[in-house]
């Protein structure tokens, strides 16, 4: 299966209001999540308004935003390819956060741009468990655990 | 021992740059947290921009920056009176993030305030852990436990 634009953007509309990733905000961050073969990609250089206590660290906060959203991306992504979806005329599955876990290990920042990696550890039912990795110019910085929950239709 | 003002106020102006809570950010959330009896509590609304997939639910990742911020002044809060600081003379100790979890059990709506409540569940060398309460209207909507750890001077 092949994406042809970013995850989010198949998102439909009623749901593509998030501050983080959503198309239809008008003030949102824009994060974008790409397929690349086993792994779920997003690039993305906060606004350094976007700082943490010190003026040249990025905001724990934002850290943990932009790994809920990718992580909902991948999760989405995931099980279309599951399912088997046509994304042209199938609608993608939307995802909830249950859970989010962020280990801080480094402080990011603003100079390189951060680079999110993730993966799928687990698929059951409604719930999928994404691992996400996020270093800034190959340093790691934090790792991610969330658990989406697939909403029902 | 009394706090004459938020705990975020007593933040040193180096490290009050944070987006969610520093009152050198230019463009932050500035929420505010203070010590209530044995609770440290914060009420905030988001501007509607903080939406969530869906335009009338709070973002997730919003909500993970305030609990992380609110737990930071928790755990600050609760050092400096476990060393019997004079926060008139003395610095309020820093803490950073080690590691943020948030269970999303509700989606909080805009129309109400929300209520963070945070307690010590542990505190223990540079470590504070800090359990926090979020709700709206009454209505607990997610759960949070951070591992902060305290600055070296």
């Amino acid at each position: 299966m092949e994406f042809k634009k970013a995850i989010q953007d198949y998102y439909q509309g009623e749901f593509a209001h998030c501050y983080g990733c959503g198309y239809k905000n008008e003030e949102g961050l824009y994060i974008k999540s790409y397929w690349e073969d086993d792994v779920c990609v997003c690039r993305f250089l906060p606004d350094m308004k976007y700082s943490g206590g010190r003026k040249d660290i990025i905001y724990g906060g934002l850290i943990a935003s932009i790994i809920d959203c990718h992580s909902a991306a991948t999760a989405a992504a995931f099980r279309a390819m599951e399912l088997g979806l046509d994304l042209e005329t199938d609608n993608i599955p939307r995802f909830v956060t249950g859970r989010l876990s962020v280990d801080y290990i480094k402080p990011a920042p603003f100079e390189k741009e951060l680079e999110l990696r993730a993966e799928i550890k687990e698929s059951k039912g409604r719930k999928v468990v994404v691992n996400t990795v996020l270093s800034a110019g190959g340093q790691l910085c934090a790792r991610g655990e969330c658990v989406m929950v697939q909403i029902r239709d």
